[in-house]
């Protein structure tokens, strides 16, 4: 199987979904190996970096991309696969950005408190150990308190255009995906995003080399990633056929808000504030989710999802929060064709050439 | 190790943290096996039944308590560690109730939007193969579609009287506790309750054969339980003592929110609206522990949850919130002497005596 | 008509709704002159002094009553009439209280940003010309800079014992009233509330002297409060008599949360958070009112409501927040009868030889 | 002073803010007269029309716009004086929209409850009484009720191309302005919006006969309108120059919200949710108004505003909510210069040749 490799040039970044003019074009089927950049344009190298004194240049969270995928129209489902994700530097960063986090005043919770401290903390990757270690030391302050955590890359950021002739910028998480970072965007996840123009261009970026669920202080321990992927669509004509119909014979529902499938567990990513509405968005797209697996209703499927379920947070810091309901699929039997018609499957094999 | 059996009469139920007359009294280092009635009072058996036509009686949300705990006084934190919870029934029920639930208009977000349908749904205990049998049949309108989820018995309700001579229903989960809703509140789970009151007046009900995160659609599978536990007190005497003071000298400081911790977490349980709100809570108390532990800074301590954090949600539905923020001890080195001054692990011991 | 006057000595004051003996019983009918202490419990007194150096003593919040009005039962409603609300001090006061106010971190939307400094205001009452003069002088620290407001006292609180034997304290608002902090509570004013327990135990206090919408800071012009007020019940039987039916026939509703009537608005008041959610519970009574009022169906009234309804803040700093619907009498016909059976018209009439 | 007539062609419309091509430049000083269709394209015109059976064509919200200012600069101020606001239809419409609306689950607040009932009202202009009469009739099922409301002409939409290359949908407000949806934006007001791109790109539209604060059902009394205005621009060397420095000496802030002027208020307007962040907003900022307006310092200007402002809900249904904060000027000294250097007086003065 072969892989186009991009490496985007700084001119060649993209700061919004929607709004920018295709990187290149891909079919359906293809595998892409792709650099992108850190959410500070790699500004930040050493703890005495901090945003107000070395301003991310050339923007904050450049994406790589987007890319016009052939023959996806609006409607149709877009697959993307994540293979791997490797972090293309040694070092990961983090850095409390003034008003900006999940505890403090906020552009969005505006306040009339001081910003907090401006702090950076740079981890050092040990690429055998798969390990992150970082000193604890109170802005220098201190004693040495070290911790070596897992590497756990993931992409904070991945997106189509906007619907309805929008523009958003790439720290926005929404319907069309965008900045949702959730950990779980991680190497053996398919993301399945409703096309909402021709080609459907899609970038991502906003490498993470781990994250907590929340993301609490606003930002990941941020890194250069490589990341490969296969992407793959499903039309709006296959959704409707009658492979893909539910039980009931209902044709199967484009997703309204993103979808991630891994081998053990189906996840709706819902995004919004207050976080009971994003969280609300989640559980009503898994409901939907459900009926189209396993032929329920409504009702029954709500039943289903309230004992099954899990809630982990994605992000409660970005201008829109993103949650996520997880449904482990080892609790329910396994649906006729699995979802979209068994893509996450294939793509599966497909990726097992590749690594 | 003796262990006191209480099953309370009908008439001695309590529906309120504070503001009831205590049933007994116990001592710091006893053990309880404790009967506790369902959140319906024992009504709804057969998926006819249901909240309009047979309404929860003697009331919604009945408590096993409160217990009188001698020598707890305001400051001091109460620590139940739950060893075993075992159904009492051998059916639990979930039911959709009028106004009630997280993707439905209710008392709190109010509608003009009609109710959803009623629906019962009655789960079949099977204790040798610990699972939970259940058909989804859209209201007796098709054929039978069967799920067996695992049994994961759990608590809704866990509490102690509020402070400031409030009294709140056992439906409201706060900063004492009450209906939080988590799954994480399981055998082998230690809870610590800040106690505001002489005596500290706990008591526990809601016994939940599982529930997913979030109770999405209000009810999970409630059943009537017996519960096992070990009651400890930490003085603040204790908190103030040089053995658990924190590496920066200070004093431990006492629950603001609940805590939970287990073999394998610290957690820590946010309460409020919105449910970002929740969530800052549980974020911040979070803080304050690793802070306690490990002797870091506020800062240090917002950064190394923030790569380290989970972030499951207890419930969306109840009249206030309850968010998780959840750290593996695994990621990070032991604390000198562990959580105020290691009573987890002593309670862990003494449990495993008798189980 | 007779005014029995009620000054409570330090030991009588309560802070709780609900939980407190009645002071005293009150007939249906009865006018009463009460005279409340401040929010601050009369503690501050000049610019130097601020909550963290002059705590309130003996409490935050202290109300007058209970007062057991007689005959008063679940479900009937209280009416209580502002007759005349005068300052009992020549200073009112306000203060930034750490963690509290609309515009930093709080108890509630927990952050990990320090406090806003401390610093208290006092306002000069000029009772001859109806005003309040203040200097607004940085702490101190730069020339005069003097305002003077009109006088436009209210009471922050009003309210009855909480349903399902809950106790709350008087910082809190709900659907039994309390700390609603709504400048609408001035003389002319009539008060709806629902009763809960036998004989309703109302109490009122935190007396303003005046009060922005939303009360930013978190802090009115606080002020010991003389209150003249008529008190009546209209009972759950009056409800449901022919004289009040709604012209479709129906009974009238008793108010699910807070309504108040002037000469010139009907208003209701919705408590809760988010702040949407209070806004919600306030439209929603607002269209159940209308409905009445008019005989309309709810989509009726909803339209109604969308184009002729205010929508001024109460409170956006308390533990829960209010909002207000309110509806400008003359842009409607006058609904036969009067809400509640004329009862505030009724009121206003027996006012008249009070003041 | 010549008046610049645009009525604009249906391919003419807009539908976005940001992303549009200029329709026509205009010069600062200009006044223009402009022609807008109603948020439903025009479409509903009878009691029978819904949006199911009538979708709004060619699109929802339709924009007459943008205009590119000449010399605008990012970092100017935009100011937009309305002299007059007058009906072009004899009837104006509001309609319930499936799934929109602030008493329903909607797009944002994803529930499982059928949508309300569709339902249209007609209100009839009577343009010598400057009146609205609607027939409420539950749908025609009842007999007659009329109701005539006085004509209160204001616009929902207006706005400016957004920072960061965004775009968004006539639909969405934001500190760009757009459908903030107060009826505070009428004939008589100055609204201030930062300039983000070089000419400001400003558009208006959605006209409203009348609307209740919170426009509670999600439609105003919806109408083509006709409005004259007058452009002007403050450019940044202006707001940074010494006639406009505040008495400490900063230069005045340009609006990080939209900022309204009327003979009688400040006004700001601030846009997010959950609606205490919108209400928050137009705090925040007003606090940083009244600091320029009078040289006082954060901690006065949030008491000060405490006391004496207004603050009234814009919408609480369009996918971000809108605040006001509301300062009556007769409460305070006139400040010297006035607002931006009095420019509010200015057009008021221009505007006054015009009507």
């Amino acid at each position: 199987m072969e892989v186009v490799e991009v490496h985007p040039s700084v001119e060649q970044y993209a700061y919004t979904f929607g709004g920018a003019a295709p990187l290149r074009s891909v079919r359906p089927g293809q595998a892409l190996r792709l650099w992108s950049e850190d959410a500070f344009g790699g500004s930040l190298r050493t703890t005495a970096d901090v945003t107000s004194n070395t301003p991310p240049a050339p923007g904050l969270n450049p994406q790589t991309g987007p890319f016009f995928v052939e023959g996806a129209k609006p409607g149709d489902v877009l697959a993307l696969h994540l293979v791997d994700l490797e972090p293309a530097r040694d070092t990961g960063v983090s850095s409390l950005v003034p008003f900006f986090g999940g505890l403090t005043g906020t552009d969005t919770t505006a306040l009339l408190t001081p910003s907090l401290p401006e702090r950076t903390w740079i981890y050092h990757l040990d690429s055998a150990r798969r390990t992150l270690a970082v000193e604890l030391t109170a802005g220098g302050s201190r004693e040495a308190f070290s911790v070596e955590l897992p590497l756990d890359p993931m992409l904070g950021t991945v997106g189509v255009a906007p619907a309805a002739g929008e523009v958003r910028t790439s720290l926005v998480p929404g319907v069309f995906g965008g900045n949702l970072d959730t950990p779980q965007m991680r190497a053996g996840t398919t993301c399945y995003l409703r096309v909402n123009v021709e080609g459907a261009l899609f970038s991502l970026g906003d490498g993470h080399y781990r994250q907590g669920e929340g993301e609490t202080c606003g930002t990941a321990v941020e890194g250069a990633m490589t990341t490969t992927l296969v992407v793959d669509l499903v039309s709006s004509e296959q959704l409707a056929s009658s492979s893909m119909r539910t039980t009931t014979g209902a044709p199967a529902s484009a997703p309204a808000t993103p979808r991630l499938e891994d081998d053990d567990h189906w996840i709706t990513v819902g995004t919004g504030r207050p976080l009971e509405d994003a969280w609300r968005a989640s559980q009503v797209e898994m409901v939907r989710w459900l009926r189209d697996l396993f032929g329920l209703d409504d009702l029954d499927a709500y039943q289903l999802l309230s004992q099954v379920g899990l809630a982990p947070l994605a992000n409660v810091v970005d201008p829109a929060y993103a949650a996520l309901a997880k449904v482990p699929k080892a609790l329910l039997p396994a649906p006729a064709g699995g979802a979209f018609g068994g893509v996450h499957a294939r793509l599966r094999a497909a990726a097992s050439t590749l690594r």
